[in-house]
């Protein structure tokens, strides 16, 4: 069985074609600058070079059909012809309240997305852009829709209701989502069998810190709470998000910037986070770690805001489960950044803590990096979001 | 030496006149409705009845006039003539970052509270009529301005800076400032003298629970992190404000109800909190407990939630903090409702707290409600932020 994974942005598009009797994959790539000049699709085929194509692309289709091309190419293809492709799984961001699991795409499912965009108005409509033009494309292959937020679905109300005008939550669905859901659910449960247990047996707090960042508890297997919100924004520092603030910022900076409400929302999501925290300096934290060992105190008040507010979440939702068995760092930052890891779990010492700091040296691979003292096991969990969303797809056809 | 307490909202005046050498309440009272119809001032004398006067106030002054006349009335006042009060202390909500303790009001520190008003502009304009209204009456009387944010200014740089861009902060002063200082530090001091300990030896956290509702976390006599934040709309769910919520909601809110900024900043203020979690049942809650017993969902919900979100914010404490020796409760709710106590109190049992069930029944006196072999003293502190004032005002004074 082959899976082709498609992230549909609404100028880009990432894609993996995925044999999912061995979870390889077999090609990837991703076509950016749709409908803006200079576009291009990159392929790379697990075995051979990387290929790039320029081309002009007018939209999500013009792209899927050279991505189709090459994958199906008697030279450089991994498939002989596009039958081959038993499902594809698309990585759509927002479920609502209406999907808590991945479903099959019919037009009933569309009618749904579509009222649903309206809570995610940056990427539920390039997601269904790309679901439509791979329908056309493939129009007797089931596609699956895969949800960010379906993972954080168990969420008691406790965790998800925000304490504003209750009508609000009836009238506009205004509650905790909660984001990364396909990466919360993978490495929580991959955590689980790196120490040979039974997820449902646990309590699993996940930190997600990539450019975007979020942190879920996850007990006994189902999330019980999560610092994204209604939208990505919340929670975390982020590489450009804010995450928490006073929301009385918002009219203050209004007033003082002659900025309208969404102006200051797009600072709160772009300009802020450790780029805005480092006075402009980077969203990425290698330029910061760069930054702060150069003495830059920018830089370093950056890293050090961000790991605080880390280990205050890990406080929070060790209260919340009452306890944690299992903590894994994930996605860029939290595979690769030794003094992100470090930083945090330095605070986690008051939990009885003991991690390996060599071990924290090691980036990029599954591994327990607490030693076998340690109250709690905090490990290593790269995240695997395109095999996570061809499994659920599997799930769903069978 | 005699102090006498002015705390001045907009169309209000608190004061108590305090004996100081033995720290007792001589009288105290309340003007209402100042500058609107039906206007009186309450006047209470320790010993004797409650006198109300009926009068209409154009201003503070008015009012003060007034209080005045029947502190030092032959009949019913306390004190002989103006001249036995030593000091006054003025409750003053925002001192910004330029004031990190009481100050002894001149020229230039109204001034600078002036300029500082921008941060709290509903209330240090209110505070300055009631410093300016007593300096016309008291003029060559010391007149001290104790701040709501004083207590917090310790805070370090990864607490209070917001994760947005630098330049809010250096243009504008936009951090955590924290509220209910005077009660934070009064409880906290307190907590340890009812352990016999030294506050500077100890890690405390102190949760201020009354209609504004925030937790502090003292650390060798010192806050570290608050939950109040620029303004007192951030944190913990409050009577009628949302505390934390995704920024995000409100350019949402703006769109779906036709809204401006300033309308859902208010909505925020004063229709949120577990009033609206509640669909508007009531900001009170004894009304919710009562309701809750009746079986009303609503008031249930708004119950639970508030309980989880402080126990969140006490997880969040004790980590920032490695750790936590007191945790007190205190203000109108934090002393005398069993629910909410009970209800935090149960997940502080991942802490290994242990507490009196028949003890946290008991209202608003000072009592260790933790069992002797609890991990954690838990206890209730009744806040008394007019003692604090006087004292704080006797320090300057000195």
């Amino acid at each position: 069985m082959k899976v082709l994974v498609i992230n549909a942005g609404s100028s880009s598009l990432k894609y993996q074609l995925l044999d999912m009797d061995t979870e390889k994959v077999l090609a990837k790539g991703l076509a950016e600058r749709i409908g803006i000049d200079g576009s291009n699709v990159s392929y790379q085929p697990a075995e051979g070079e990387k290929i790039v194509v320029e081309e002009p692309l007018k939209d999500h289709k013009d792209a899927l059909d050279i991505i189709i091309e090459k994958l199906t190419d008697p030279k450089v293809g991994v498939i002989e012809n596009i039958e081959e492709i038993d499902a594809v799984g698309h990585r759509t961001v927002h479920g609502g309240e209406e999907f808590a699991h991945s479903v099959l795409i019919d037009d009933a499912v569309i009618k749904t997305l579509e009222e649903v965009s309206e809570l995610a108005p940056l990427h539920n409509p390039a997601n269904l852009t790309g679901i439509r033009a791979m329908e056309e494309i493939l129009p007797d292959v089931p596609q699956v829709a895969v949800f960010d937020t379906a993972f954080h679905q168990t969420m008691p109300e406790e965790s998800y209701l925000y304490a504003i005008p209750y009508e609000y939550y009836e009238k506009y669905k205004v509650r905790r989502y909660g984001f990364h859901g396909t990466s919360h659910d993978f490495v929580s449960k991959h955590a689980a069998e790196l120490v040979g247990k039974d997820r449902k047996d646990l309590k699993i707090i996940v930190c997600h810190l990539g450019n975007g960042a979020s942190i879920s508890a996850v007990r006994n297997g189902e999330c019980v709470d999560t610092s994204m919100g209604m939208t990505p924004l919340e929670g975390l520092i982020m590489g450009t998000r804010s995450g928490d603030i006073d929301p009385a910022i918002i009219e203050y900076i209004c007033n003082k910037e002659g900025l309208t409400v969404e102006e200051v929302n797009a600072v709160l999501n772009k300009k802020s986070g450790v780029l805005g925290l480092s006075n402009h300096l980077s969203s990425d934290f290698r330029d910061l770690d760069e930054a702060a060992q150069g003495g830059n105190e920018y830089a370093k008040l950056a890293l050090d805001t961000y790991c605080y507010r880390v280990a205050k979440y890990i406080g929070a939702y060790a209260m919340a489960m009452q306890g944690v068995d299992i903590i894994a760092f994930t996605a860029g930052c939290g595979e690769n950044n030794y003094a992100v890891r470090a930083g945090v779990c330095e605070y986690l010492k008051y939990l009885g803590v003991v991690v390996n700091d060599e071990k924290l040296h090691i980036r990029g691979e599954d591994l327990i990096v607490s030693e076998p003292e340690s109250s709690v096991t905090v490990m290593i969990v790269p995240t695997n979001e395109e095999l996570s969303i061809a499994r659920q797809t599997m799930e769903v056809i069978k």
